[in-house]
């Protein structure tokens, strides 16, 4: 069973997380089992150079999730971490001192770095850094979208005067409080899907889109060229879970985010966004959004309160999918 | 009172420490006071690139040395170090594994290796750091030998086939213990004097050479165009410390570089190399050679055995220094 999903950070990777217990429960590996093979599309467009090291925080927080190594409480970061390489670069003055990095953590970084500095694509970096977190044994392939250096920038409107600082500024030091006029993803339109990435949308048996941010974590995915093509023209059921609740993100700023576009922050003005490929729509239990027009709109609680809970929000969303695509098969 | 020195590492930093030592309890600051003003010109010979950063081993010993950061019993890297990053990058596989870095020591090759990155030369990266370490209260500026990026290498025979490894694998993961047929110092011959570097020799009122290991160190340093020429043009006495007791050296590997470029493993094969400019010599107590030829021979104990054994061994060399220069200016 190919099951395809596009991911952001903190949200894609504890959903992930879920499908993959849900899967070993539901489908345990028998000589003649199909078992899951997921691949995941992480987002790079919130990727930054910091202290001249590459960090891809999505993808990273994708590897720790999956790969067991992540800080349960934090969401990102590695567990157990220190922070002395950051304290020595704070008392050398060194900037922005507004982003966390452990020590653990600066290992990934550096590594990254070094390869990409060799000439390395980064898809291939992630396959290494995939090989240290055991993906592969989790039936788990993990994808940049794209290996060209992309990065979202927001411009934002300060003491009258408009200008463009990194997403990360925005997201991590400001908290998404400073207002912002729109997103600017520098290097977006010359993007190139990383290899496997097109292949792993049009052949999937079926495709997921997380609860993650829609406007600067799939948003960004579905802006690399090729890609929102390649869900339009997929045979597989395209299943998405909304990352509101009662219209507002479980977590981060999605609603910020909406507003920033122009869109509804409701599953609605979510939907809407994925309109053109969207066959199937987790919304949450209280959530009057209705279904309709080729959607099939289905009610679960969205809470992904612990693995168990994300688990069953997965298996709901991957049950949807494999319904549908029976459905077309027999239709 | 201006004082040159040039320095290699662990031997080289041990000694200036106790001569700012004795110089603070021999020449306090009163308002018609002349105060030490200590030039260091340290070598980058042995510099490497690990993990994609720039590692300055001798720069970085002599700045946590003199500012008072030094792991006391190693001689080099950070007191209260953890290994939280390399442990990260071992479980990621990457090479090597043989050179210890710890997480506040990759503070500085980060920060290190993001300014050069930036095209800023290593002698203004080390003025910043030597910043952080406060060197300037301490009347201390650290000059790297040359902006240019100089690495040794030794040609090995192994297994009958002779290979060139750098200087840093064949020192502390093969504890020169490889048998080494020459060292070969590339970039050293279109290498030039980083700023201050000629200047600091000629307008000295002393030169000292710690007990740097004459080959890979202070040899080094020599090598670097027009340091030579400046050593033998200035007006101040050059003074030097041996680095063998007993014809061997307290620390590191002396003997075998010695062998290694034939010249005799005794004092007066080291003053040998420094025949050309050499005025004064530090030897240890029961050391056999014999003054002579213009070269004012000095027996005193030469153990580092503690910050006071250091203040004073530099206290003999500087008061060395200071007698020649006033014999000269009454000749």
């Amino acid at each position: 069973m190919r099951i395809t999903a596009l991911a952001g950070g903190v949200g894609g990777a504890r959903f992930l997380r879920g499908l993959l217990h849900h899967a070993r429960h539901t489908y345990p590996v028998t000589p003649d089992s199909d078992p899951l093979q997921l691949t995941v599309i992480g987002n790079t467009g919130d990727d930054i150079t910091l202290f001249g090291l590459r960090v891809c925080p999505d993808i990273d927080t994708l590897l720790y999730t999956l790969g067991g190594g992540i800080h349960e409480g934090q969401g990102w970061g590695r567990a157990d971490e220190s922070h002395h390489l950051a304290a020595e670069l704070a008392a050398l003055g060194a900037e922005p001192q507004w982003f966390t990095l452990g020590d653990k953590d600066f290992g990934t970084h550096v590594y990254r770095s070094q390869l990409l500095g060799q000439g390395m694509p980064l898809s291939a970096v992630v396959d290494r850094l995939s090989s240290r977190w055991g993906l592969g044994d989790l039936g788990v392939r993990l994808l940049p979208m794209t290996d060209t250096p992309v990065e979202t920038h927001v411009v934002v409107e300060q003491d009258g005067e408009q200008r463009a600082i990194h997403f990360q500024e925005w997201w991590v030091r400001h908290r998404a409080e400073l207002p912002a006029e729109r997103f600017v993803v520098a290097g977006l339109d010359r993007a190139t899907p990383a290899p496997g990435v097109l292949e792993a949308i049009r052949e999937a048996d079926v495709v997921i889109l997380p609860p993650s941010n829609p406007v600067v974590s799939i948003g960004i995915i579905l802006g690399v060229p090729g890609v929102r093509d390649a869900l339009r023209g997929t045979r597989a059921p395209v299943i998405g879970v909304s990352p509101l609740v009662g219209g507002r993100p479980v977590r981060g700023h999605a609603d910020v985010c909406l507003r920033t576009i122009g869109v509804e922050e409701t599953s609605a003005g979510v939907a809407g966004l994925y309109a053109d490929f969207l066959d199937g729509w987790l919304v949450d239990e209280e959530d009057p959004m209705p279904g309709g027009r080729g959607l099939e709109v289905l009610r679960r609680p969205l809470l992904m309160s612990s693995v168990d809970a994300a688990a069953e929000m997965a298996g709901a969303a991957l049950d949807l999918g494999l319904r549908l695509r029976a459905d077309r098969a027999t239709a």
